[in-house]
């Protein structure tokens, strides 16, 4: 039994009492109080855990784009657009990460902080350097957080101390960095962060890091890079880039590619345009481009607080849709200053609510809610994981939110409507932030949260037992936690 | 002796290493290490107290336009634009107001929340009750925020729940509420909240709460009542309104006064426009419009986050500044959706990168330093209040900023830099929060703050015995503290 949050198509959301039942991190059945099959389902469980008063169920959050690597800038440096940013700050903070041990220090925080703001799967762009990259894919693992992980391909129109100089070694160091990785799976751990031991499960979820291929973006890669990256068991990869960000970027991209037939169509002849394909930002693409992602299957993450920022653009989000395309959000930190994706899913509201206004087309705004399921299961569809909306199949992967935690950032004022948690959570998408969230849960597994519990692996280790008496509103129950105990 | 930040004029800013001294709640003098004059104003301080490490002393924020009776939607309902949000959920959640019970509720709950986010100024409106707008009046007093409060005026193009029928007596209420407020002149007083007992001081920093005159705008009021408003002690109180926020709104101003030049010739005509008249939103002013804003010295509150919300449009800064204008910024709660000013300043940043990418001209950028002069002493000259800056004669109006709190919503990085307090600073506006600030202060007096201290009127409670001896980066002397113990 609920709360929790049903959203399983685009448009459709609701705060639903009812049941999750979990096996071994997977979602094995999902029942509504008034669904047909709930009191079958119920008796399958047997062993309950009830939210508290106010306390929601919602999916993780996904985040379709960031980078890991400029983590410690976050919130630094924003006064410049996209190239001269990239020149005065990224590519110097990038080339640190050649030292091993800054790339851990970084990496390790930069992976909580995102689990601590509920996001439960995240893209990272990691950097050049293999072995760092290799060391964001252990990180993840042993926090707990799914992750696609790229090491990052580039050797053009980039500095001396950051660029690939040999393009057959840079396209080698991919292949090796993909093989590494599934060679070695990374399974489900349970860690609650620093100082907690790290205990490797066996459950049978399949890898909690799944590598990808990152052309950086075509202006800072050769020809001969994209194609190698392109051939490399096409179409079997994901393919995370960047497309159409900046007006600037997109005239370099047309006087260096003049014989593609837009920026899109760059990657597409290089063979990196296909299904498991997902590009960053999406601010100009025409009717074409769009057609072409479309046609495609590609999907479209929007950035909106780095398009703010250094991208100084807005995203048509409604357009992508109209046509079709999946679209996902990021947060692109650290062009966009926050690693919340409760901050982008805001923001995707207001860039859509500017789109609307300059078009003078109210259709175009994307409501909270609309947000809310493409931060969650849109960035899914673009990323192929079974994750973002509690559907039978999918990963249990969620947070255990408390829309009233004493120290929110916003007041709650008692209500007598039966929408009380509608209410709630609505100002909780607008005003909340990491305290609410108590519990983070990747797999089934608690892998961060703001509740104190001695016990992080249990469900609702904090106020559980008060909450079966108190109120039977909220229910579901994870099944994996027998198996553990 | 530092650290504190240093912003007299907009554009600039310093975080500066000196001292600053107090006497019974106003600056009396401020010096960097390396002025002439440091040593011995040093000299003059019997009692000093010393920042932490990484704490910052900064301006209290200034919300230049904020609901106080919105408080209990914040974060709700913000899916439609201005007008019809108003017949939605504004005009029935203001009516309640009339039960003094409710009112009380709300408004302490609203300037608690306002204070804790580091607002030590607010201007506020309230409804257009006249004993719920004194309640205001007496809270904002009891818990220690500086403000403009106003009784709102409105007797048309309201719903009959939510009306002043009788313009007379319209007119009459404003003139009680304004002789109630300077008759019983509410003074500093130290409180941290509910709980604490509260202590009325005697100081002689005038004031905390100033009555100011406001039309809600000019939709809802006939020319009568502006025109009772605007005789009433013309130009000596402050006149708070709207001017300018959606283009409908504008629209429905033209065909209500086609007499008039243009929308904030309405408030002209009714005597309204003067040096202590302050707009909120100033969107859609033409070039006529803002040569009469600019030369009758009136001020310009901009809000980002509702115009991204509810007005759908963005305010040019830069062209408003260019004009010789006075500009502030307001959060408009709950139009917009947080109480945070931080989140103002991000926006003003955001609004502004998008007007320069509409306009072509990266000049109407406006830089976070900047947004945080108008957060402070921008909005305080709109106001005509000595605070938002520290300067000899304003008064004490100040935050302890961590900038490095151990439950901080960002990471913080080693650096080697001599800029690391700036790169911190800058790192807080984008990503910190209530989290982040100790320590808020209004005429000296402690009135909220995150840290933890049983004396909380007494500065520094927390740490600052070990400070002192760690570290001699941070001091700054509060001389009425010896006064007042």
């Amino acid at each position: 039994m609920g709360p929790f949050v049903r959203m399983c198509r685009l448009g459709e959301f609701e705060i639903v009492k009812g049941v999750i039942v979990v096996e071994k991190g997977v979602i094995v059945a999902v029942a509504g109080e008034t669904d047909a099959d709930y009191k079958e389902i119920l008796k399958k469980c047997n062993r309950r855990t009830t939210l508290g008063e106010r306390q929601v169920l919602m999916p993780g959050l996904v985040d379709g784009h960031a980078h890991a690597a400029q983590h410690a800038y976050c919130g630094n440096g924003l006064e410049l657009p996209l190239l001269e940013w990239l020149e005065t700050y990224t590519f110097k903070e990038e080339a640190k990460f050649q030292d091993l041990d800054y790339a851990n220090a970084v990496y390790e925080r930069a992976v909580s902080r995102h689990l601590r703001n509920g996001t439960t799967t995240c893209s990272y762009f990691a950097t050049i350097h293999l072995a760092a990259t290799l060391a964001l894919v252990d990180i993840c693992a042993r926090l707990g957080q799914r992750a696609h992980v790229g090491k990052v391909s580039m050797d053009r129109n980039s500095p001396d101390f950051y660029i690939e100089q040999d393009t057959d070694r840079a396209i080698a160091d991919v292949k090796t960095f993909v093989n590494t990785v599934e060679k070695e799976p990374k399974k489900a751990s349970s860690s609650s962060g620093k100082g907690t031991t790290t205990t490797t499960t066996t459950t049978t979820t399949g890898n909690l890091v799944t590598p990808s291929l990152i052309p950086r973006f075509a202006p800072s890669c050769s020809a001969k890079l994209m194609r190698g990256l392109g051939d490399f068991r096409r179409g079997e990869l994901p393919v995370h880039t960047h497309l159409s960000e900046n007006e600037a970027e997109c005239d370099f991209v047309g006087s260096l590619f003049p014989e593609a037939d837009c920026y899109v169509d760059v990657y597409k002849r290089a063979g990196l345009l296909h299904a498991k394909s997902y590009f960053a930002h999406c601010c100009y693409c025409d009717l074409q481009e769009r057609t072409l992602v479309s046609k495609s299957d590609a999907g479209v993450i929007t950035c909106p607080t780095s398009n703010f920022m250094v991208g100084r653009a807005l995203c048509d989000v409604r357009q992508w849709l109209d046509h079709g395309v999946k679209v996902g959000i990021g947060t692109d930190v650290a062009g966009g200053y926050s690693t919340s994706m409760f901050n982008a899913i805001r923001h995707v509201v207001v860039a859509s609510s500017l789109v609307a206004a300059q078009k003078n087309d109210p259709t175009k705004r994307i409501s909270w809610k609309e947000a809310l399921f493409l931060a969650t299961a849109g960035s899914a569809s673009c990323l192929h994981l079974k994750t973002g909306a509690f559907m039978k199949g999918n990963f249990f992967d969620a947070l255990i939110v408390d829309l009233d935690a004493p120290d929110s950032a916003y007041d709650v004022y008692p209500t007598t409507q039966d929408d009380t948690l509608d209410w709630l959570f609505e100002k909780f998408i607008w005003n909340g932030d990491d305290r609410n969230i108590l519990h983070v849960y990747v797999n089934g597994i608690r892998v961060a949260g703001a509740a104190k519990t001695k016990n992080p692996n249990k469900l609702g280790g904090l106020a559980v037992g008060a909450a079966i008496l108190t109120t039977t509103v909220a229910l579901f129950t994870l099944t994996i936690l027998r198996r553990r105990a």
